[in-house]
């Protein structure tokens, strides 16, 4: 067996507490290296003669990737805590695997060597509000959802849907657009949107903040606010806004005053000023995002600024009730600050979801004092790669996927943000190179992955657009110009989603091993409950040969309610198509 | 090269911040596969036509165990923010190591694949007390230091020394007699006492706790203690004591109220009762410390117990001035506690040393939000398993502690917390089977390695002992029952330590091959100045090949202040034997 590619490190994605009395037990070995593997696992305290007492289970493989091959066991330690270490066999080699390295067997004279997770503790459990579990998000650029309100139009609004966007053009979409828009969203049948930024800013994409504490006038006011919360919650619709903690607009009022006072501001430390007088040209003389002298970094370590941005966080949980905080640059302000942020927003609403954007392996964030969940952009990088730009084959799909399942814990994954798109990128039909057929199996796809999927607005009726400002474009609210096809197919699948309970969040999420370069299949399963997901991302047609559970029956292709029977067990797929089958 | 080998994940031992300018990258990859590794590195937002701008720096070979090379690199990134990844050759083979896998040729048009270390905030900088570096702990056991006040001698308390120590005899030593001995500490050199418990308590330990803001009546009061306190800070020497956590003593008040009232208690919930009536026999029908019904485990999730603990930890700090918290059986008490407790007591002072009990790998305590040590079994382990037991080569030991100088960052390294032997294991001098020889080739290697070492009262002057209690014997005050000798040993490497930078803390450890089963050699390196440690732990006398930079020139012994002048450039070891080179 090969030792260098052994690996477990507890306290992280390797061993880690799903709830209060589950520990998760994950270990990685080489690819097809190594036949069995068995947890051999006690309680530290118990000993016998001199002997530490151990029970052996063995693990389960719970995915492969290009390299690794992945174990995994759930475990009750009746007093919430354990000693353990690995037995590993490959024909007539075996090898323990502890925190002290290999040994050739079992030893019990000495449980020093064994790796340990002192004491489950339950406030240390990773945890996240339980409704987020179930949601579908819907994101909301608001400018260009729907323009209800004209007379709070900004300057030089254009008519709505007249012209291309642009980085600086503005269409009017405000907060009593969405509120008009409810029953779209109904129907579609999401339950969270997902703001991005409403806040007094300059530009119509808002990132450029001037005011935390107040909505931005072209968006409405704080009663219309109040009623949007308020019309959502409804319908059980939760609502999550949008935060730039990291940096400020450049007319943020603290960061004018250090433009015009330099030195003699008292916003001097608000922000990281590296020398007096303040110069923009041709490189800003402070921290800021990326070197956008418009974006000033502010200077979260600066009590002052902590408790300026906390209470912004606490507001409009407090006075509107808002669901949920999306974070945005979260990875480049410091963990102490979200760590504070965490506990006083908690400390309002313990049901608070807390989102970061970060766009790499975040685990840092996430073992449960600091984020609830990040926005997976590696599952969107992914499913894009397969899917939607025929870079990937199938089994190249696998294994990213494989990788991406065992970065994390399993109630971290639950809880992940899945995009396929958003202001920030291509539109999901545009990268599909306009193939619905394409687009639909990425729905498939997101819907029925573990984590919580996001539809970005305007998607779900075919609406196109590049790299942004082209994805930005007014809602298209004309029915004769909505694509139904897609709207229904996105609404069949959400009600799935919500109905048949492997279908969703509480469903194990499991590759089906195949052969061929583009065949997919996966399980989802839920207590004796089982689907079976089969597609074909590729122009030519494919015949799939059904796996154990799912052969030599009547199937019900889910999707459409039909019942099939196959001759041989073999399923014929057309291009870009799939089936549910129960 | 063996890509099952290659590990690296940011924001943990691979990737961390040294201090506020400065990150350290790691990169792990198998023994003698990989010839150079350079780090490729650069701006996350520097681009200039479509392509990511990079620089490209060899990494260095930091130290190589078993199984693997350990490469590194430090560096300070102008912008405080890195996006990087690894170029591995071997041979003609080329391969870039990214977050995303591997790529054959360095990728410039999206940097995604990469790495990223996203900013360098100040305040998640892992950072301890400045005057950690260059202390050296000793360590006391109170009830068995002095005894100066027979008055406050508890019941049946045995005249000094006249019987070994039991789990229940008494000796009557108390904190005027450590007051009235601090000569002996000052002429030894160490700067910061250790105490186990002095909290009012049954045991003559003192494990558990009865009162955690008393002082136990047979050590003195609180003048005594605040006397003790002035004494050793006008000798510039640092007072840490130990605090009990996890769980409290059988007769701690609130859970005697439990025992008698049962559920009506109003301390119920301050521990973690499984049913009523609470049960000791045949097994606690609660949560203990291991299986012991005397030591109840307190529910630190409850705010109560919380607060009581916290205004332990802050009282201590705030109104006697003392300097560190040793916290026991730290690992089973929650983190969220423990992150509470750090940001409480640094409140009042930053400088005051948070010390856990940890027996294994304690990383997820160690990001800087928690602990600044732990206690460092790891190196206790190795260095006893070689140098003491003659149970390892020269090899297996270097391998150990290249591990364990790579488990963690340079700077939790550095305030580590390095003991040989403590209360709870035999004494040093009788795991070295009183070769006094051994043992002072323990104390070179301890005190001239990266941490803060620890000695165990009575181990400078050669007493012994065996399990606990046999290791709490009474210190020996006879003068002519001391043994000189290892007290002037030691005497001398703490002044080495503290007069020598190179040797000290701030020198940086690094091993040098050697062949043969017994012979140790490493270097301390401080700026330009070098010392070269040469240690033969065997019965049988050995001859070392000096490495380059000690040939050909005369050298001198730093510990005796000889001039050596080499034929050869050999040097000729006794058994047990160790030359101190500059």
């Amino acid at each position: 067996m090969l030792k260098e590619a052994i690996y477990h490190r507890p306290k992280n994605t390797f061993a880690y507490s799903y709830d209060n009395q589950t520990l998760h037990i994950r270990l990685k070995t080489k690819k097809e290296d190594v036949e069995q593997v068995s947890l051999v696992f006690g309680d530290p305290y118990i000993w016998e003669d001199g002997n530490w007492i151990f029970d052996k289970e063995l693990m389960k493989k719970s995915g492969s990737s290009d390299l690794f091959d992945y174990w995994f066991i759930a475990i009750k330690p009746p007093y919430r805590r354990l000693r353990y270490g690995f037995e590993l066999v490959s024909g007539a080699e075996t090898l323990v695997y502890t925190e002290k390295g290999f040994l050739d067997h079992i030893a019990t004279n000495d449980n020093a060597y064994y790796f340990v997770f002192p004491f489950l503790n339950s406030i240390d459990v990773f945890s996240y509000p339980k409704w987020v579990k179930d949601t579908v998000w819907y994101q909301i650029f608001p400018e260009r959802f729907a323009n209800s309100d004209p007379s709070i139009d900004p300057e030089g609004t254009l008519p709505w849907g007249s012209a291309e966007p642009e980085r600086d053009n503005f269409f009017g979409g405000d907060l009593q657009g969405v509120i008009d828009h409810l029953s779209h969203l109904e129907n579609l049948g999401i339950n969270g949107i997902y703001f991005t930024p409403i806040f007094k800013a300059a530009s119509n994409h808002k990132y450029d903040t001037i005011d935390y504490l107040e909505i931005d006038p072209q968006f409405g006011d704080k009663e219309t606010f109040r009623k949007l919360v308020d019309e959502c919650h409804k319908r059980g619709i939760k609502i999550m806004l949008d935060a730039v903690f990291n940096h400020c607009g450049f007319y943020f009022p603290q960061w004018q005053d250090v433009m015009e006072k330099g030195e003699k501001s008292k916003y001097k430390n608000w922000f990281h000023v590296r020398e007096f007088p303040v110069k923009t040209e041709p490189q800003p003389n402070y921290d800021t995002f990326a070197f956008t002298p418009l974006m000033p970094k502010l200077n979260t370590e600066n009590p002052e600024v902590r408790e300026y941005l906390l209470e912004t966080g606490r507001y409009w949980v407090r006075e509107f009730g808002i669901d949920g905080w999306r974070l945005d640059v979260a990875n480049e302000v410091d963990h102490a600050f979200w760590r504070e942020f965490r506990k006083e927003i908690k400390a309002i609403n313990p049901e608070v979801y807390i989102l970061g954007e970060i766009w790499h392996d975040s685990m840092p964030w996430l073992h449960g004092d600091q984020f609830d969940a990040v926005m997976n952009y590696p599952f969107t990088n992914s499913a894009l790669k397969y899917f939607a730009e025929d870079n990937w084959t199938a089994s190249k799909f696998r294994n990213a996927i494989t990788e991406l399942l065992h970065m994390y814990p399993l109630n971290v994954n639950e809880a992940a943000f899945n995009l396929l798109d958003s202001h920030d990128t291509p539109r999901l039909l545009t990268i599909c190179k306009d193939n619905k057929e394409k687009m639909k199996l990425l729905y498939v796809f997101q819907l029925s992955f573990t984590g919580t999927p996001c539809i970005y607005y305007g998607d779900e009726i075919g609406m196109t657009g590049g790299q942004d400002p082209g994805c930005r474009k007014c809602m298209e609210w004309d029915p004769d110009k909505q694509d139904t096809d897609i709207f229904e197919t996105v609404k069949r699948l959400i009600s799935l989603r919500k109905s048949v309970p492997a279908f969703g969040n509480n469903g194990l999420f499991e590759f089906v091993e195949t052969s061929g370069e583009n065949l997919l299949m996966y399980t989802k399963t839920f207590e004796t409950s089982k689907l079976l997901f089969v597609m074909n991302p590729s122009s030519a047609p494919i015949n799939a040969a059904l796996p154990e559970g799912f052969r030599n029956r009547d199937l019900t292709n889910v999707f459409t309610g039909e019942i099939i029977s196959l001759k041989d067990n073999e399923l014929a797929l057309d291009s870009y198509s799939f089936y549910i089958l129960a």
